[in-house]
């Protein structure tokens, strides 16, 4: 039984070459309204953007495969393979890969408990999306590292491939992950199946984010010793504090090789909010307390970095054109692609929650 | 809308190197008795001594995926994926594949019926089974051909790789598989999916196989211009018709190249009958108009040639010797390791029908 960090792996940055993505097609109609078809048209906008830079195996039930497959068809770069599921979301049921620096490549197959379990998962079993890692890593004949009893979701850790992972308080101590383990045991884990050296916590991620505050819609790395951190200057708004609770944090933070952190800031789009049952919304969504609409957790910095691509999910809200324009300042050695986010968001997250890159080791 | 060969492919020989076997777990209980385990034992000793030769992979429904990927972890060259099937035979349901001798790989997606349709198919349905092809071929981003409408099985073909198809009559012009085309328009498909030039038809396959009559429970290639055919001298035997038969017919033909055939003989094994589903056979196995448990299709020819093994099915039988050596004098430069077919066969094929291999282009 020995761990990636003994055996030599570690988790690259999202920027390192890639070989693969991965996807899910979306189906569940509780997750996704009009029986997914405006999911599934802006999923095949979010594969056929990223298949410009990177080839994506995209995954589907048995029942979906011959529908997903036609639409796919023509589209070079895309493969459509069968792989049950619960949901699309791959970032949090796909694996973690991981590279040596010497040509191996592994991946982390954590522990799935739907995003909290029987306290506040967001279905009532996930016993496939369970599986869905250990059978990314065999049709790859990729070497799998579990972490039995270890619950982790990929969406709730970033790093900067140079032993620097982000997260946030809210997620990784919420007691429906792993409440039997501290900080210092959760910072083992990261550290014995990630390479991570130093770990920086947010104490939370974004407000109402299902996922109980991941930080890759709320803060991700760009380079090495720079992040990106959602900002809003609406003092209405809950996030103002949250916000600032994090810039703070990153301030005073150095990363694993002593650095400072420069923090850039990416505007909040206006608030966008559920769709009801009642009104065209996918099955169970209903109102908050006071009869509205719950608002959704929408952030630009829920995009993903592939090859010389970066994807980033736009809301048809004003804040586009200036998020993008942040982000091609940010990455001047990619393109930068918007593509429409809404309807991923009203599923519950967005391009980088429904991605999972595979590193070229 | 092109062929292979327009497009410059043909189907290689068994003997050319292969990349990987394609397999499929048994589960279906009117196949396989018992719940299958008998059969799922005997299947693990075909897997691993093919993984001694050729990386292995091994398709399960959803259902068997843990308990498949459980009981192969250990075993190095073996991947499990999932891949959802109507039975075990990929021979029959998968592709086959086709090279162009430029690096180039590409696979037919044959029409399948399950062995006859409405007209003496063995299972009610077969959607699912006739997928199968499309989804090897996309987890391998291989181009494939479709051929809608017109049906074959990978067991009813073996080709020499240079030319030559070896086909039987009692199968390809079967009314229940392409009732609208006649010999010469079947030739014509043969020739423009496999590459064959010449098209060597025996009249019929082995008594009593409920394949209509495959060309590989019965003859197959060696190498080149030699061939080996099943062989009884047991004259209450029906079987010591059909050998002479399809003896006059090779030895009266010429291969593509202009060969005449070299015709070895491998002995049948001693009559093996079918398990009645009283007596702990599958669901619906039945005694035939005599009251007695039908006989099987039982034949050595049945193996896999993979890279440097031939992997053949042993019966417990006195025969099992003899046709050891025979194939070791016949594949001097092969190991030839032969693995228990006795359960395999009461599911109704053999080695050669629950394995495709895929050539190294």
């Amino acid at each position: 039984m020995s761990t990636p960090r003994a055996d030599g792996f570690y988790m690259p940055a999202e920027w390192a070459p890639q070989s693969q993505v991965w996807m899910i097609w979306p189906e569940r109609p509780d997750s996704w309204r009009s029986g997914a078809k405006p999911a599934q048209r802006d999923f095949l906008a979010v594969i056929r953007a990223i298949a410009r830079f990177t080839p994506v195996t995209l995954c589907t039930s048995a029942v979906s495969f011959v529908v997903a497959s036609d639409a796919l068809a023509d589209d070079s770069g895309v493969r459509v393979v069968e792989l049950s599921n619960d949901d699309a979301w791959m970032r949090d049921s796909g694996p973690t890969f991981l590279i040596d620096g010497r040509g191996g490549l592994a991946g982390v197959d954590w522990d799935f408990n739907a995003w909290g379990g029987d306290e506040g998962g967001l279905y009532p079993t996930w016993d496939v999306d369970a599986l869905v890692a250990r059978k990314v890593l065999q049709m790859e004949r990729v070497r799998r590292y579990a972490t039995p009893g270890f619950i982790l979701e990929g969406g709730s850790i970033h790093v900067d491939g140079e032993g620097t992972l982000l997260t946030t308080e809210e997620c990784l101590l919420n007691p429906n992950r792993n409440p039997n383990l501290g900080r210092e045991a959760i910072e083992g884990m990261l550290r014995d199946y990630t390479g991570a050296e130093q770990v920086i916590w947010l104490p939370r991620g974004l407000d109402g984010d299902e996922t109980d505050g991941h930080i890759d819609n709320f803060c991700c790395f760009v380079r090495p010793g720079e992040v990106l951190l959602s900002w809003t200057d609406d003092a209405n708004d809950p996030n103002y504090h949250y916000c600032r609770e994090a810039l703070a944090v990153l301030e005073t933070s150095t990363d694993a090789r002593g650095r400072r952190l420069a923090v850039h800031r990416l505007p909040l789009p206006a608030p966008i909010h559920a769709i009801l049952e009642s009104e065209g919304g996918a099955e169970g969504i209903e109102p908050d307390e006071h009869g509205n609409p719950p608002r959704l957790a929408a952030s630009y910095v829920n995009f993903l970095i592939s090859n010389h691509g970066v994807i980033v999910p736009g809301f048809d809200d004003p804040m586009d054109a200036q998020a993008l324009a942040i982000l091609r300042r940010l990455f001047p050695e990619n393109e930068v692609v918007m593509c429409p986010g809404r309807e991923i968001l009203l599923g519950g997250g967005n391009i980088h929650c429904i991605t999972q890159q595979q590193p070229r080791p």
